[in-house]
C-alpha cells in the first residue's frame, strides 16, 4: 500500500506542477505558494482512490491522472483554509501557510488553488470524451455542494454551542462534510473516467461512506493521543478548537450532569487564537519567569490578546480535564468500535463490488481497509 | 440605467436565492450568511451585462439569468475574501462580514458561495444546450485563471515592494484581476446564452477590458475622496492598505527622489490591523509606562505580535502626507484623464457592434460608458 500511495502522489504532483505552471502573465510568487502544500508529502490518498477505481476497472492513468491532480489540488485549498479557520499552526509537521505568510495571502492562494481546478475537468472532454467529463464535472459538483452542507452543520452546533448529539448525527455530518470529497468522488471520477456503468457508481459511494467515516474517527483518535513528529498536527487540537469528535459527544453523553455543565461550558470558550496566541502564551511566561513582565501584566495582556475582552479562554487545565473525562468515559473504546464498524462495512461494501477484477489496484483499496482497522489499535 | 439596474438586481437577488437555498441536509445558518452581501444591495453590475448582452442579442433572460447570479455569487465570494485580505471595515456602508462574524466564519461563507457556482453553469446544459453551455464554462475558467494570474501579479507586488510601475503595468493588471471576471466575462456570458458567433466576442472583450479599466480607476478616485455614507467603503482605505493605484504609482513616480524614498518607505510599513494591533501597541506602551513590562520586554513582543519584528506601521500622518503628494503631484487629473480615455476607447468599442441593435439593453452600455465619464468629474 505505501509503495502504491508513494507512486500515486509522485505522479499526482508532477500533474500539480504542470496545471498551475504561471502562463506569460503570472509571476511566480503566488504560483510557489500555491505548491507548498502539494509539495510536503501529504499521504495521496484521494488520487490513489481514484487512480485504483480507474485502474481497476481497465482505465488508463491518463484518464484519470489530471482530475485526480484537481481533487488533490482542492483539498489542499481546503487544508490551508481549514488551518486559518482553526488557527491550527502545524500542517504536515511544519508551519502552516498562514503561520508563515499571513492570514491574507493564504486566503489568496486557496481561493487561486480552487479557481485553478475547473480548467483541468473542462479539458476531460477531449481526454475522456463529452459524456464521460460531463459526469465528472457532475459528481464534482455535487460534491462541493455535500461538502458545503456538512460545513453548514459544523457550523451551526459550533453557533448554537449544540452537544447533545448522538452517533447517527455526526456520521451523517462527517459523511457530507468529508467522506464526500475524499473518499465518495475520488472513487467515482475514477470509475466514471474508466466508463463505468451508473449502476456502479452506488456501491463505491457506500463504500467511500464508510472509509470516510472510519479515517475520520481514527484520524480524530490520533489527534488526541499522536506523536506530533508522526502526525504532523498540533496534539489535541480538536479539543481546543472544540470540534465535535466522536469521543467528546459521547463522553459529554454519558458524563454525569454536573460534569456534562462543566465540559460544555469550558467548550462555550473561543481556544486563545492560535498562530498568534499559543506562541506569544508560551512568551509572555517566560517574560514572566525572566522577571520583564509583572504577573498583572500577564493577565491584562491575555485578555486583549483574544479579543473576547473577558479574557476567558479554553485553559490547558480544562484541555486535560476534558482528556480525562473522555478517558474515565470509555470513549476511546467507542470511537474504536465505531471506527471498527464502519471499516466492515467498507470491507463488506468492497468484497460486494463483483465487477471489480481482482488486481493490485483492488488490494490496495483492501488495504485500505485493514490499514484503517490497525489504526484503532 | 438606473432602473436597468435595479430591475437586473431583482431579478439576481431572487435567482441566487433560489441556488442557495438549504436542501433538507443543510441547516440554515451558512445559507444565511451566504445571503448576507448579496442581499446588501450591490449595483448589481456583472448581471446587468450579462443581461444586456444577451437580451440585447434577442436571447431570453430565463437563459442567462442562472448564469448571471452565479457571477454575482462569485463576485460576492470574492468581495468577502477581499474584506478578510484587505482587513477592510466597511461594504456597502456596514461591517464586513468577518468584522461582524470573525475571520474564521467569513472564510468559510466565502468558499461555500465559490462551492455553490459549479452547478448552475452545468444546468445550462438543458437549458441553452450543450454547445454553448461548454462555451460558458470554458469562459468562466479562463475568466478564473486570468483573475488567479492577476493576484500573482499585485501579490508580487507587494511582496518585493515594488512601485516603479507605470500606467500600463497598472492596466495590465487590473485587467487581469477585474477587467475579466467583472466586464469581459459578463458580456461575454450573456452573448454565448443569445448563441453569439465566436468572432462577436473579442469586441466585446475589448468593451469589457476598457470599462473595466475605467471603472477601477474611478473606484480608486472615490476610494480617496468619497463620503462614506454614499460608497459604503472606508475612506483611504486604499492608502492604508498601500494598494498601487493609477494615483499613488504616478504621484511616486513623478516625486522628487527623497520624497519618492519616504513614500516607499511608508508604504513599506503594513498598516496597524484594524482591530487588535493598534490597541495593543497602546497596551504595551502604558505597561511599561506604569511599571508592569520591561522596554526590552515590549520590544520582544512587538516583534512577536505583528510579524515584521519592527513594530512599525503606518500612521494617519502617513496617510495625509501620501494623499497630499498625490494632490501636489497631480496624479487626480492625471488618473481622470486615463479614466476618460479607457471610457472613450470603450465607447468606440461599443459604437463598433454593429451586429448589436439599438434597444434599452445596448442603450444601458451607452449610459454605463457616459456614468463613468461623469464619474471623472
Amino acid at each position: 500500500m505505501d509503495d502504491y500511495l508513494a507512486s500515486c502522489q509522485r505522479a499526482c504532483e508532477g500533474e500539480i506542477r504542470r496545471l498551475c505552471q504561471p502562463t506569460e502573465h503570472g509571476s511566480n510568487s503566488l504560483f510557489d505558494l500555491i505548491m507548498d502544500y502539494p509539495l510536503r508529502g501529504g499521504k495521496a490518498l484521494r488520487p490513489a482512490l481514484s487512480m485504483a477505481a480507474c485502474l481497476g476497472l481497465g482505465g488508463q492513468l491518463a484518464a484519470i491522472l489530471p482530475t485526480a491532480a484537481t481533487l488533490e489540488l482542492y483539498h489542499n485549498a481546503f487544508l490551508i483554509h481549514d488551518d486559518i479557520e482553526d488557527d491550527s499552526v502545524l500542517r504536515r509537521g511544519r508551519p502552516t501557510l498562514h503561520v508563515d505568510h499571513g492570514i491574507p495571502i493564504a486566503v489568496n492562494v486557496g481561493d487561486a488553488m480552487m479557481s485553478l481546478s475547473l480548467q483541468p475537468l473542462l479539458d476531460n472532454v477531449e481526454r475522456v470524451g463529452l459524456g464521460p467529463a460531463l459526469r465528472i464535472l457532475r459528481a464534482v459538483a455535487h460534491m462541493t455542494r455535500r461538502t458545503v452542507e456538512g460545513q453548514a452543520i459544523e457550523l451551526e452546533w459550533v453557533r448554537s454551542n449544540t452537544w447533545e448529539l448522538v452517533d447517527a448525527d455526526y456520521l451523517a455530518m462527517v459523511e457530507l462534510k468529508t467522506s464526500w470529497y475524499s473518499f465518495i468522488t475520488p472513487l467515482q471520477v475514477g470509475a466514471i473516467a474508466a466508463n463505468a456503468r451508473p449502476e456502479q457508481l452506488g456501491p463505491l459511494e457506500s463504500l467511500g461512506r464508510h472509509l470516510g467515516a472510519a479515517f475520520q474517527i481514527t484520524d480524530d483518535l490520533l489527534n488526541l493521543r499522536a506523536d506530533p513528529e508522526d502526525y504532523g498536527k498540533e496534539i489535541g487540537g480538536d479539543l481546543w478548537e472544540g470540534k465535535r469528535t466522536l469521543m467528546l459527544l459521547h463522553a459529554l453523553r454519558t458524563a454525569p450532569p454536573a460534569e456534562r455543565r462543566r465540559g460544555t461550558r469550558i467548550l462555550a470558550h473561543p481556544r486563545p487564537n492560535a498562530g498568534t496566541a499559543v506562541r506569544d502564551v508560551r512568551l509572555l511566561d517566560e517574560l514572566v519567569a525572566q522577571g520583564e513582565l509583572s504577573p498583572a501584566g500577564r493577565t491584562r495582556l491575555l485578555s486583549s490578546m483574544d479579543g473576547s475582552g473577558s479574557g476567558e479562554t479554553k485553559t490547558l487545565d480544562d484541555i486535560r480535564w476534558l482528556y480525562e473525562l473522555i478517558q474515565r468515559a470509555g470513549s476511546l473504546e467507542h470511537a474504536r468500535k465505531v471506527a471498527d464498524q464502519q471499516a466492515d462495512e467498507a470491507g463488506a461494501a468492497l468484497a460486494g463490488l463483483n465487477w471489480l477484477p481482482s488486481s493490485r489496484h483492488r488490494d490496495m483499496l483492501r488495504d485500505l481497509v485493514d490499514y484503517v482497522h490497525e489504526r484503532t489499535r
